[in-house]
């Protein structure tokens, strides 16, 4: 029990509220949980490490959003946590949300009987997957790349690492629930590799020839804010041909590992090529 | 080994660098290390652990300096981070440096033996006192104060849990690391929270005593900004009792637990006390 004057200022639990609950794909968690399945694991057990993906998820989306970032009125389609609480409060919520990831993970062990080896390594991954190295680092190298400067490599570094990583993260921990073994868990690392990229690529596709409506916000924004994409690099069709390359191959590494119960990993897989928004 | 396109962009790299390495007292890291001394622990187990409390305690201050929240343009006599790396940069900073302890957190396990069970139980501590119930919780109501509306009691809050909680963390985590048992541990909580809020309300004496050139920044700032503070609320000279009394009862609590080793956990008491920056 904590004592009574341990609580969340209303305004900081609103705002952490609003963005946690607006919606979205909850891919993350989706990855955690069908991870931990395809190699026949508890759900339950995977819970926490999914809720906590997305608290991440969401934290990376609302300091992204914010005036000195992306400066983004909107996402899938309600106005952006700054818009509603001020900017002062968005960047705590973030802040908020980002620490209490860990906190949840840590639940993962202490109500679900996760081995608590288990729950550090995927705390240290979480940290590494998420941090300098990994997600922080892609947003700072996209909010530093622009067109005319940043090459295709760099583009790929801030796909891998912006996206990706996240992707990546939860599949293995969701493998590391289900006791996945080394080989095990090195397949879902190229599964979510190459399954971020083409995620990725396809938001860009998306970004040109999307529906806003179902998008949830303006199409055409990249070439707007000047942002460099697959489509400005290698056009829309080499760009198309790219995602369902790496479908197949993120497919394939998921195969060649005799997974018990693989079968809704290559659905995820192929209804991310054919999503549109 | 990580892959070779895992790397930290090299501006978030500094900005993260300039404001860990900007000075100040490392008051977290030392009680970390004095409450693991002060119960006969290994030092060296405790060190990442000190290093993740200063990236914490640092990736507040960058935040909280921000335009959004504080508005400082200088932090212990140097331009504050984003004065020298810009908004978004010291955003994604402050993130890095707060993704990035609960990694070093792990380090006293993998490299200095620290069991994993007691690791993960710093993690969950940090990311509890750290976080929106904790630290983010008091920034939150910091922010949300100010004269004529802010009472006594909530001062104490965000005194308690925008200072203290920290303080509270590094002596306990020490402590555990140590192997404390649950009487050592709520010791040292006790001994923390005094502690950590004679410490705020000696910050408040000095916003209105202290010497500019000692202090790195323009004394009288809380009251120009409107802040509440307890000298505003029980003057001076109340105050300073307040500070003393507070250092006499953490000592007490330290006291009565019958520590080994308690002498320096003395002096630091003493010593904040008596500071004049």
């Amino acid at each position: 029990m904590l004592p009574s004057n341990w609580y969340v200022p209303d305004p900081l639990r609103q705002a952490m509220h609003y963005s946690l609950m607006a919606g979205g794909k909850r891919l993350r968690p989706v990855c955690v949980l069908l991870a931990c399945e395809s190699l026949n694991g508890r759900d339950v057990a995977a819970e926490p490490v999914a809720c906590a993906v997305e608290m991440i998820h969401t934290y990376s989306l609302v300091h992204d959003d914010l005036p000195a970032l992306d400066n983004d009125d909107y996402r899938r389609g309600k106005p952006t946590n700054h818009k509603v609480y001020g900017e002062a409060m968005a960047i705590l919520a973030g802040d908020g949300l980002l620490t209490h990831a860990f906190h949840t993970i840590v639940q993962s062990s202490r109500q679900f009987g996760v081995p608590a080896d288990v729950a550090l390594a995927i705390v240290e991954e979480l940290a590494e997957y998420a941090g300098m190295r990994g997600m922080v680092g892609g947003q700072a190298a996209d909010m530093l790349g622009e067109q005319g400067i940043t090459t295709i490599e760099q583009l790929e570094y801030i796909h891998l690492h912006k996206t990706g990583d996240l992707i990546v993260f939860s599949l293995r921990a969701g493998g590391r629930i289900a006791g996945a073994n080394e080989a095990q868990l090195q397949a879902l690392t190229i599964y979510g590799t190459k399954l971020g990229l083409a995620f990725q690529i396809q938001d860009d596709i998306l970004d040109v020839v999307g529906d806003e409506a179902m998008l949830g916000k303006a199409k055409g924004s990249d070439e707007k804010s000047g942002k460099v994409t697959y489509p400005y690099f290698i056009g829309l069709e080499a760009s198309q041909q790219e995602v369902e390359r790496l479908t197949r191959e993120a497919k394939q590494a998921i195969s060649d590992a005799g997974f018990p119960v693989p079968e809704r990993l290559f659905e995820l897989a192929d209804y991310l090529m054919k999503r549109n928004h």
